[in-house]
């Protein structure tokens, strides 16, 4: 297997002959092994359990059995997806002791029922709480980038084994902007699906009125065609880019972004032939309320296993999951109250334009030994503030595309396309056509490796 | 008009010219007038304009106009239904100085465009907050069987007023049992509709999950069709009792009841043919849940006022509200997440039977000088213990009719007929069949005034 060789590549060279699905196991395992040490964005391999499976599939081949559409394509899940015979650990150690999964995540299921081979999982900020990915027990996942620099979190793993090369998808979830933030400042493709779209089954909880579990690729087509396996309901043609509303969010997402975002967001909105600009009321209500949701319903989660024991927990996550857990009833319901007036001034704006455009992160990834970004013209913390962008449209619910930026001259840089609830399909046309135009694609690597060839 | 005379007679007599409408609404106002005093059923009377909807309605007739089906019925609404022109008080002082209510409840609303007429506004606990209608604004509500005992609450104006004959049918809300414990204790018809089924536009809230719109009526064919002309969609032909598999609420729901009660039951599940009991799981869990879910919302609602105006508020209700608004989103979350447990199981009872049967309340009314019942040998408050067998089915929104027994040589005393959401037909069919035997209807008043003629 080439590094950045996408999906549907691989699937069609197992289904040609041109490899076997042996072959491409492998490699990756090989790859992971060899490369990630610096980057560290893998917790643990499957290693016989995939091999096992790849010859599965040769196997079917060589009897002239059909092969499914994913046949032998490797990815790994974020590790707070149920592998069966597996601990599913959500980054903590608080569930090393648990018993391993007795079946597979529902979305995992779909995927390996589509041949699609599950060799890895991911690592993540503890339980998913953070924008880091900075984990004490399983370390910080670096970006492939400049591995001075975040990956982003909570699906920073996710991530950076996409941007890093090692996997053409990884599944991610997505409560705050834990798909998005560290989509943008990996430079892959990401989709937070619209809430409830696909399962959570299986997938370890942290926000029942937030989580949504999504994915990313390094390639669009590879982003597309993996959502279709696990969602048969898409329908397959999109609208025609041409017929679509689209319009920059303005007030709270047009401010402290930096200038080669700010170019690039007008790059985008020229070639997408618009000029209009849409202002969400209280966002700021908005971005407060989702975090307000999620402690609150995090706090209730894990209270009953901080009483037991609060010190095995990583110091970043128990101390906001206890405040959480003893925020008053009055907030969380006066959120989850706004919660429903903001929608219907989210719904309201959807009637001027079909996808909204937006920054995913304001900068550039944060460095690890800095890890401060500019707001207002103060230094604040990344961690706190890397979701200020993609909160406050985690609050309605919202299906948001992140993609990355090209030829902005500096590392990654994304943007959300965000459509109304179901319209995926909205998004996805947008995205090829930015794909199309050269201003949209997996972000190369500086250094990337011999052997590696970049795609879109 | 006669005390106790029905919706669907009214109408008929007005229709067919026997009465007017400008009659009836006389009548009914000087009823009240002279009569409502030692029973304090009624906060408002809308006098002037119902005279003058009735005149519209006998000019109607005079023109040769069909009229609606409930043209000329008077009815009376709970103090927090908004009627256009009057401030929707809520059972308190603290909204009095709102501005009036510019239209209709939306429940008012569909009942005016049937011709209904709404002639006053009927006495709660303050904010709908309490089993007792002890309201330190508007005074008590007695109940009319025996003035020196409870009506029961929040929705005691609504079943008093229908109980001492003043009004055929009259709107109410439950929570937590607010239509259910006055129907039971004053021996009327009431129906606690599935959550959602009807609008809640223009009903003052109190806790937006638990919170629904229902109705009192002295016989069951004016609960029924007063039903159909607030929900259209309610198909007109209800299941063969016959074909209904009907079962007891066990455990938690056939402890406490009174020797009367319990031989009462016993003859409506003979009546019905069914020896088949059925226990609902983690029962007081469902009681505690509902509780909380409805001191939190209604904290959430109130804090804002309780902040400025606390000692305005009647103080059985301050506190309770204030001690909401200071529970931890835990317990508030906790709830929740218990209610779709509960709901699963109660789903799953509906598989073994259609209609559930429970008592509404263990007991006949209690006095208002000694305010206690007994629950496990233990005498304990009736106004926080009067809904034990109404707060567990609250929490999964099923709908409920609360059916007054007759023959039970005691003061009134009610059961609950309990459907999955949405079959309340299932519950008409039922209630039909006991009233078809005798065994139930409202209750007749021992003492009744000369003139009065009981029906069921």
């Amino acid at each position: 297997m080439t590094r950045f060789a996408s999906a549907l590549d691989l699937a069609a060279d197992i289904r040609s002959g041109k490899t076997t699905a042996l072959a491409v196991i492998t490699d990756v395992l090989a790859t992971i092994r060899q490369h990630d040490a610096p980057i560290n964005s893998v917790t643990h391999l499957f290693e016989e359990q995939a091999l096992e499976r790849a010859r599965q599939i040769d196997a079917m081949r060589a009897r002239g059995q059909a092969l499914p559409p994913l046949a032998g394509v490797p990815f790994g899940v974020k590790d707070l997806f149920d592998v069966a015979g597996h601990v599913t650990t959500a980054g903590s150690v608080v569930l090393r002791d648990t018993p391993p999964a007795t079946q597979d995540a529902a979305i995992v299921q779909r995927l390996k029922a589509a041949g699609a081979i599950v060799v890895a999982t991911l690592n993540m900020d503890e339980f998913a709480y953070g924008f880091a990915t900075d984990n004490a027990h399983y370390g910080i996942t670096r970006n492939p980038h400049d591995t001075a620099r975040m990956a982003g979190g909570s699906s920073g793993g996710s991530a950076a084994s996409v941007a890093a090369g090692f996997l053409p998808f990884t599944l991610g979830s997505d409560t705050n902007g834990s798909i998005r933030v560290p989509a943008a400042l990996c430079g892959v493709w990401g989709l937070k699906p619209t809430f409830g779209r696909l399962p959570r089954q299986g997938a370890y909880p942290f926000s029942a009125s937030l989580d949504v579990v999504g994915h990313f690729a390094g390639t669009l087509d590879d982003l597309i065609s993996t959502f279709h396996v696990m969602d048969a309901s898409l329908p397959v043609a999109g609208p025609d880019v041409k017929t679509l509303k689209i319009a920059r969010l303005g007030g709270w997402f047009a401010a402290d972004i930096v200038p080669a975002l700010e170019q690039a967001i007008a790059h985008v909105c020229n070639a997408l032939g618009t000029a209009d600009r849409i202002e969400l009321p209280e966002t700021p209500q908005a971005r407060a309320a989702s975090f307000l949701i999620t402690a609150c319903e995090g706090g209730n989660l894990h209270l009953p296993r901080l009483r037991a024991q609060a010190m095995a927990y990583d110091a970043a996550t128990r101390d906001r999951l206890l405040a959480g857990a003893m925020l008053p009833a009055n907030t969380y319901i006066q959120a989850q109250r706004f919660r429903s007036r903001f929608r219907r001034a989210v719904h309201a704006a959807f009637r001027q334009a079909d996808v909204l455009i937006a920054p995913a992160v304001a900068c550039e990834a944060p460095r690890l030994d800095s890890p401060t970004i500019e707001i207002g013209g103060k230094l604040v913390s990344a961690r706190a503030n890397l979701g200020c962008f993609t909160q406050p449209i985690s609050l309605p619910g919202l299906p948001v595309l992140t993609l990355p930026l090209l030829d902005t001259h500096t590392l990654p840089l994304g943007l959300q396309l965000v459509a109304a609830p179901g319209r995926e399909t909205a998004l996805f046309s947008v995205a090829r056509e930015l794909a199309r135009q050269g201003l949209a694609g997996r972000v190369p690597m500086q250094h990337a490796p011999p052997g590696a060839t970049p795609d879109t």
